[in-house]
């Protein structure tokens, strides 16, 4: 089969002949139909990820049908529509015993330290092949599991939105313009906040009740304003990259006495610094989130058939583009995900 | 009546005669029998609280017997031993309806924006006056509503300690040594760690799992090794002051994946920093918190009465001489609390 | 001034002249504007409650304009529009100190124990009068603390509902329709039952996603079928009254593995039966629930206010006519509340 | 190999060879040192649970030592002690995935759907096998899994006792005398009754708060009594068998306003009946529990090697005398566990 292949860090992807995956019992050989692209991405392909071999296949927000299911697998038959969750629990620490298979520290994650999705076929463990609707669109099916379920995780597990609370949403981009869907699905008033125009205007299809330009005014006292004084019962920051030193102030500002940072966008080596006594008058919590468990995945999943929560993709490449696609992700990435997409 | 005033910053408090006390119908009127010295004493007295007006009576862990109940307060006679929760919640803020009087912003504070317990009688609110049984001794019943009750919401609220999970205490002092026996009766398993050869054997009477000197070996190694190289679950940070800021790195570096640090001791200017990397791979939550509720302060008043919870008291001084024991707390703090005794 | 005034049990109400209530410093008094007419309204009198007194003004969901505000009541001022929380919580207990004046079990009720909202004016607690929006139309306002926040209460604070769990809702009244939006407002999927016509077709505007009509079909069965055979989340029982040992089996077979049934309505000398073994086998919560906290109906009145929750009031009548409203509520309840509004 | 084996429901077990078990590459082969005995083996043997196939090696309460370990299993290597978990859970379904395999509908349970403890070797799957010090005794070992992590799950996850909480456990036999030392250990204050003196003197070794003999006196008053007339926040029905039916009434009528009920012992045919109208001014909580999670035996393995929790085995018996052992369980069962050694 034909894979786009990593040989080198920082050189470009190869479309190249490897051998089709072999699969074991517990596993499912899936044809891939359409991959996520992720900030991440860029990392792997550059090197900054240590646990990545070469030579490897990224992809690790794949989707696409059932082609052979291994003797162990209930529940999947040839024909399903899947998507892929990434991480592969070892099943046998505290974490994967309560279901927190993204705290296992051995899990080899699809797209990762192992083959991902760009390629024509792939095997992902049965466990973590999640069925979905054929009327899911494939683009749509293949970022649920990373752009989607970790802002989930964040929102319902770490911050335990409740209805009537004000969330602020910082970043209207890929976790963002969920995290607003999401927040609004649970009840909350939202407040979205960026300071590109193109993406607060694109934020008012999520239909947040308040769209903030952080550059032109100051959004912890729009928060106060529209709070009484009190500040915001949440915030979820997801900027993430170099712009992440430049929000944190302003994303603590934002908080009432007694509210909880969401920390979903980070940066090796920026630091979260705050004011021990500020931290204690203002008695709040501040909270690291990465990726999802495979349930949550499962419940949003579910939350997209049933119509409640859509994925949201803004540019379709075929895969064999990807490296226009990282390009362009690089230098100006649209609102919602970029998605690959695998030809016949 | 006497009590001893503060009538300027950071000179010495006077034995004057004062007004005694007018109570409303739903006060009741104390006669002080001991306060509780605390380390924000030595801040009020200095000026370095900006809220407390002059000329102030100090004293905000007071307990003593009520002499006079106000027609509408229930639940209360003369000759009633009570101790003094100092948050006078106003009652009608989002807070205090929930219950969290310490997050109440207009709220006065006994002994801070209000007179204190420094006197012969004082007045407080007859809801904020928690009857204790006689058998427990003052200087113990003083000290409950502060040093106690802030760490037992610490530990119940915030930290939310499950039975078998690993506590690690930093700081062996008024918060620690009531910080341990609390999670060992939640069912923890604690590690208690100081620099300061008196305070880890003096630590040994209250029975943690382990006490580490962690100037003489590595608190973060110490508990990886007795984890099977997780971390610990919960990390209390109950330091404070300059020394802050040496120890909040290590803090950070005993949490396991998914841990949680709780800030309790804090000083002005000096910030936690975490990489926000390391926040997000590490799945931590930062927990900042303060003071207790008022309910808090019953539950451990419920507790010290069934002998369950120890009060440590270490010296006692004469309120005349409360000169001499701010000095004494000033310069080289015992293991407990240090309680004023009212003489007859 | 004048108001409808309970002389005997089981007699007409009539409308007299009785002396207008006096405020206490941490009282309001009200200019009433209108009041819900409530099931529990036929008890009160018909003699049913027996911490009624005589003679009795009763009302216990009203809402009016605030004209004389005490001298210790802060946020209220002459002319504000309030909603009125009818338990006033003694503060002093342990219930009262965790904000759930809904247990104390000393708590006089507006409406109950003293005078309620049947009258041109009243007197209430500073506390309980909760402000509202004047966009908020009377009728509206005035049913939110006790139809509306009753059920917010089951839902957020006993079944604690999640965003993706299914719902059943059995009963479609004055609990039912409400219950329909809260659970759609946190995120749930919602399949509401009734066994009359009307009321299911009356269901329709409250976008539940199926309705289920529970006299021609076994609503277990249906929910089976919806749930992949595993069956709901949740089941709020809101029927009351004596149907309600007809619907209690079903209620308890909708329930999935670990479901959760909360009952809302009741009737004296009907049982809950439940098989030890069935209880245990499915791992149920069954969960009894009644009336709601002061901040409970603060966060409806906010919702309300929002625009995301909609108070249904289905008739009107002035007070003067409360016979024939009663007579209504007796014979044929409507969808919503009936609502008596007061004149000028 | 030997083993004890039912060919006909309700007729002696038969020490029979049979072929040793064959082990998958995520399976363990351990040889087996001891089994609990538990009134479901009563059930079992008598043919009254009908997932039971026959011939069948009952025994789901065992253990023994690793002496081979698939190829796919980590952790785990020859001479290991461990302790069975009896749960296959299926990994694929909602519960599994959740760590909740005491719901999975499909896991087959050593002891019950596939053969169990009563043999010289079996084999179990990898995750199963709980590794546990050599320090804890073989019979101590074997009833973790039911007898005590039941116990904790049904304290821990549903009850969710809180240190200050006063338990009442009713029924001082293999369930409550784990129940006591666990709500001790948790911090709560403890309530035992029981009606057999015998085992109201064997339970003062686990140090409960109090002892009640509810044949001699009125459990609720006694309760209500040393509660301050509230009731307890917690009761806990251990009993099972037909006495269900008798202490059901009185386990509610303990209960407080809000409290909550854990139904741990059931009858078939033995309905729990509570009226309508005092589940919801109780505000009462009744919650059903079986079994427990993996994860809790994990913990609960760690807490008896800690010394934190102590397995109580009343009486020892050779494997081989495994109906001596039943008649005994039928006709008089111990304070503590029966356990079935095996020979060398």
């Amino acid at each position: 089969m034909k894979a786009m292949v990593l040989e080198q860090f920082n050189a470009p992807l190869a479309w190249q002949d490897v051998p089709e995956p072999q699969i074991g019992p517990r596993d499912v050989l899936i044809k891939v139909a359409a991959n996520g692209l992720c900030a991440t991405d860029l990392k792997i392909t550059g090197g900054l990820v240590p646990t990545v071999p070469l030579p490897h296949i990224p992809g690790h927000e794949a989707a696409g049908e059932v082609v052979e299911v291994g003797a162990e697998v209930p529940g999947l038959e040839p024909g399903d529509h899947v998507t892929v969750y990434p991480t592969e629990g070892c099943g046998y620490c505290d974490y994967c015993r309560k279901g927190f298979e993204n705290y296992c520290v051995t899990a080899p994650r699809t797209g990762f330290e192992i083959n991902g999705g760009f390629s024509q076929f792939m095997r992902v463990s049965g466990r973590n092949a999640v069925k979905i609707s054929p009327e899911v669109p494939w683009e749509e099916a293949a970022i649920i599991p990373d752009a989607m379920a970790s802002v989930y995780h964040a929102l319902t597990q770490k911050a335990k939105v409740q209805a009537g609370e004000t969330v602020v949403i910082i970043g209207i981009g890929g976790l963002g313009i969920h995290a607003m869907q999401m927040a609004r699905l649970m009840g909350a008033r939202v407040i979205a906040a960026d300071v590109v125009p193109d993406k607060l205007q694109g934020a008012e299809q999520f239909k947040p009740d308040v769209i903030v330009n952080s550059r032109t005014e100051s959004l912890p006292e729009r928060v106060k304003e529209l709070t009484n004084g009190l500040g915001a019962d949440v915030v979820v920051e997801g900027v993430g990259g170099e712009a992440v030193a430049e929000i944190l102030p302003d994303s603590l500002a934002c908080l009432k006495l007694g509210g909880r940072l969401v920390i979903l966008g980070y940066n090796y080596g920026i630091p979260l610094a705050v004011d021990t006594a500020d931290l204690i008058y203002g008695q709040w919590s501040i909270l690291g989130t990465r990726a999802s468990t495979l349930q949550d995945v499962v419940d949003v999943v579910n939350l997209v058939e049933q119509g409640r929560l859509k994925p949201v993709v803004s540019e379709l490449y075929p895969l064999e583009q990807v490296e226009q696609a990282l390009a362009r992700l690089r230098e100006a990435p649209p609102l919602g995900r970029i998605v690959l997409q695998s030809g016949e």
